[in-house]
């Protein structure tokens, strides 16, 4: 390895930039270059996360993309949703590699994007350019993306271990729930009534039910392989900062044993660990990790499947490092470990 | 309302002892008598609870049922599992009402009892006697009732949504699923590594999968007016001190409007709360308090119950205490308010 | 006792309106008349906190004193400093109770309000009408109040164990340093940065160090019996929703028995409980009641003191509720048990 | 660098030989070579903390060194105070650098020791050879010592700050105080009612006031400097996991900046952060990392120091860490970033 990979966090004041900075700090062939934020611009990051003190002292940018573009080779967009088209027009035009963890390339259906998320879409001639980045399923199309559409994080915890099964179609589709249960970070930095302290600690209940974006993106994904598929799905606000646990329930239809089909299939994936025996997942082990631990519980035809990650390093910035990573041909696990 | 109802409570020690002093020291018509606890016999129940001081200071006595029976006109047995066969015989052949807090008396099986709890039952010629306590349900039952089988925490917060639509028909049965969230004051007072703050704080996880005692309790009320049903139950810990919310999903089978017949059901029962519209249940809202909050969301044949009490209360002490309201014909909700 | 005390709440969404509603809504003698908002008049309580339901259903009035002022005997102020100077002359001139929850009467020396709070102080002839509320200090004073100041949360918890330490010039004054640490219903209930999950979870901080006005309370009440008392006074803000631990350090000037001095001044006092040998106060035993909890440690002549309490009940709705009581000539327990 | 470091770890399985574990599996020029347990030989330490499943899945080896020492060239004993004096006296005999976390050889005293731990220390002669840890003061020593006594993780956020303002003689040492507040890792892994989740979630409350162990080592390190210092230390149990905060409060006898004398003393120290203007340290900005942050408020004579640590990093094994990088002549960082 030569020359370190020049990194530019467009939107890095928001808690995925800032695991990115994290992250990127630590990873031996990458180097941030510049960090932007349109309300921050001119402040240090380690003045709005004064845990990077001496780790990562870049003052940010505002958002002016010719000046970022030349110097960078990757962009890595931790925008809202409907902020990243343009952004990702630009850099791809000057041929940079874009990993885009808004959900603005994922859902590969204008209409139903804008269905979803009640907005245009003004680069959906982008979509087909961009792939869906679980590594672990999608790993060749990766390696030669130029848009990464970095996944959503209940989706991550809920399409690895369906995606297998479905596709080997072992499982009746017609009921899926998947009961998932997420920290508050999922719900980002902006404070509000319900992320209050005190609304949140002590508390625990569900929100958006039949109603969540990531209900879109996972059925948009796992109907690839078989038709209208439609996950029941329910997010939870765990009182908790960071972490997601999703309990997946379905009838097999067949005898096969699930287990062994979820280790065949992610065999030699680093951060995909299906425990053995009856050991259960749980957050706190994934948790400040890229690792997505996951176990097949079975009771004659009913199924539970547990699947645990850190919704902000698997399900957002450490996915897409681990992107940035098969794209530059560099071992998967590099600043993620 | 003469002579204040004189209580025993066997076993006060723990969690729900401990909440039965609460309740029942603001009880209008109801004085406590007598706590017991082996281990801590001779000890003011204030010194172990130092939240009690001033309010009960009454030292604790050996299980000594000869001395205490003829003080009491109820007695609340708050022991764990197997130990409330002897003690629900004494008192019940003393004729003092019996308030079971312990599994013993819930599933009236003695076969299932045994293979489920692993333990001979030695009182089982009583098992005809007891009546499960859910007085919503149950009520004309319990208002003559010897013994009452308090309900489990878990078995609470899933029969009171499942059992009307069951009893009317209105679901499909074969796939019911029940993903389930307790705080750690369900795991009992004693301390253990599954208990440690470290190793429960910022962490989320299922337990006993498939293999939870209160799935056979579940299963067991509800087969009661339809063979053979069996839950398909989660059950997980949150890092909270109290609460479960339950989430219940099953396929409709009519038209039926199901938040309807669960508002018709549960007409005039005060500590059921059917919510109006999308409201979402929540721990919050029925923490510390004897009520059971419930919604139905719909998604065409889909259907998500959301059920939320508070474990210790409408799931265990709260609800007791309502059961010997009604026994002694008493305002159904004196004490919990 | 004849008919109910007709009661207002100017101000009801906050945590302490909540509260104040929870606790006289188990009021024997007292009946919520009106509640009053003015962003959300029109709006049932039980609809922005739905633990109310059924037991308070009342709709948010606006702040038309006008309409209040007949239907009421009391007027529970619950408003942000500044806002109380108005609520309190009408009510005041209507010759009702007014118990302000706010600053605005507390430090009755208008210029250091004014300097403290940055504003003008414009009902400052009512400042020598106010009563600190304090019921175990200034119980004799508040039974003809006409209109109490309540007292802050944190001055609460640090006032009650010195005062009689100043008085009686057993302790060295010269250095009085209490490191106070408050859960975060005590930042009210306003969404910030500050009070969002993510930077209160699992974080523990002080703020406003040499800096804090309730300071300047601490200073003024104390101030009363000795000249010139500056306590050095550091908040921080505790990861847990409710309760108050302030650490007071000091040097003794005497050989006298500090804690028998407060058990001797606070006998009879049944909301205080001086803790008995070594015995150490914490949050959970003070946690939703209106005791305050305290002990003296000495080693040689360095003197801890431990008193806690809850913020919002003995630090503010409880101690409302307190001196409401003692005004009516009610038992002073009544609401708070 | 040539070959790596040959690590042991004795007594692998609490918290901190899991940091430990963590932290050296990141270590560039270090390498885990055995860890062991003597009640959990046999089993992988991935099995115990899953969290390490596939970053380290060393099986743990029993407690017996003939077998280990010939592996190794540093030992790090993370076992209980007494009990690492036969490891000590064992690894310093076959010329391998020992790194004891354990108390045993940091109060250099063998009466003081005695008295305050009440066992007996049977390698007294090798606490002239051990060097107190903290790099940042006795860095010179500690290049060439062979047993280094780890700090205290309390006396580590203490005397960091507290030594250079001694030293000077800048403050008025009569009276000192130290309110310190630590998470609950601190208190080990083992549990006990004291970390049981229901004791210890929404509460908050000192313990061991006047006799807490970490006195008579910040008692004893300080008065190196200036006889007979006394702080009054009061820790307290925080309801977190990590992290340690200590107000410390005295009056300042000159007119020296004492922020400056901080910075200037501790200029080039990477990992003590002395803070700008009037920021303030907070646990959540040393959360698993090594650093200290430190600020200096002042009130004319009165001085308020806050400092915070992550008690299992800086105060424990990250700083273990640092001082073999320091022994072994390695950049101070590697492996705490």
């Amino acid at each position: 390895m030569g020359e370190r990979i020049k990194i530019g966090i467009i939107g890095a004041t928001g808690y995925t930039g800032y695991e990115l900075i994290k992250l990127l700090s630590r990873h031996k062939f990458a180097e941030i270059i510049s960090i932007t934020s349109d309300s921050s611009a001119g402040t240090r990051i380690s003045d709005i996360y004064p845990h990077l003190r001496r780790i990562c002292d870049l003052t940010l940018e505002p958002n002016d993309y010719n000046l970022i573009a030349d110097k960078i080779d990757v962009a890595f967009l931790c925008l809202p949703h409907g902020a990243a088209f343009e952004a990702c027009k630009y850099f791809y035009e000057k041929k940079k590699v874009v990993i885009d963890l808004s959900a603005d390339f994922r859902v590969k259906d204008k209409q139903l994007y804008e269905k979803t998320y009640n907005i245009m879409h003004t680069a959906d001639n982008l979509l087909k350019e961009a792939v869906y980045g679980i590594p672990e399923i999608f790993k060749k199309e990766i390696k030669d993306a130029k848009i990464v559409a970095n996944p959503g994080c209940y989706p991550t915890s809920i399409i690895v271990p369906l995606y297998p099964l479905i596709q080997e179609d072992l499982i009746d589709t017609s009921f899926i729930v998947a009961d998932a249960k997420s920290g508050v970070s999922g719900a980002g930095k902006a404070p509000s009534s319900k992320t209050h302290f005190c609304e949140v600690n002590e508390d625990f209940k569900p929100y958006n039910i039949f109603a969540h974006r990531h209900n879109v993106e996972i059925d948009f994904i796992l109907s690839s392989i078989k038709q209208n598929i439609n996950v029941t799905f329910t997010p939870h606000l765990l009182p908790i900062n960071r972490g997601i646990e999703s309990c997946i329930y379905f009838k097999k239809k067949s005898a096969a044993n699930l287990k062994e089909v979820l280790k065949n299939f992610y065999e030699g994936c680093f951060f995909i660990r299906v425990k053995e025996k009856d050991e259960i997942p749980c957050i706190k082990d994934v948790a400040n990790t890229n690792f997505i631990d996951i176990n097949v519980f079975e009771n004659k035809d009913k199924v539970v499947i547990v699947s645990c990650i850190d919704n902000l390093i698997k399900g957002a910035s450490g996915q897409a490092v681990q992107n940035m990573n098969i794209i530059f041909d560099i071992n998967e696990c590099e600043g993620l470990l």
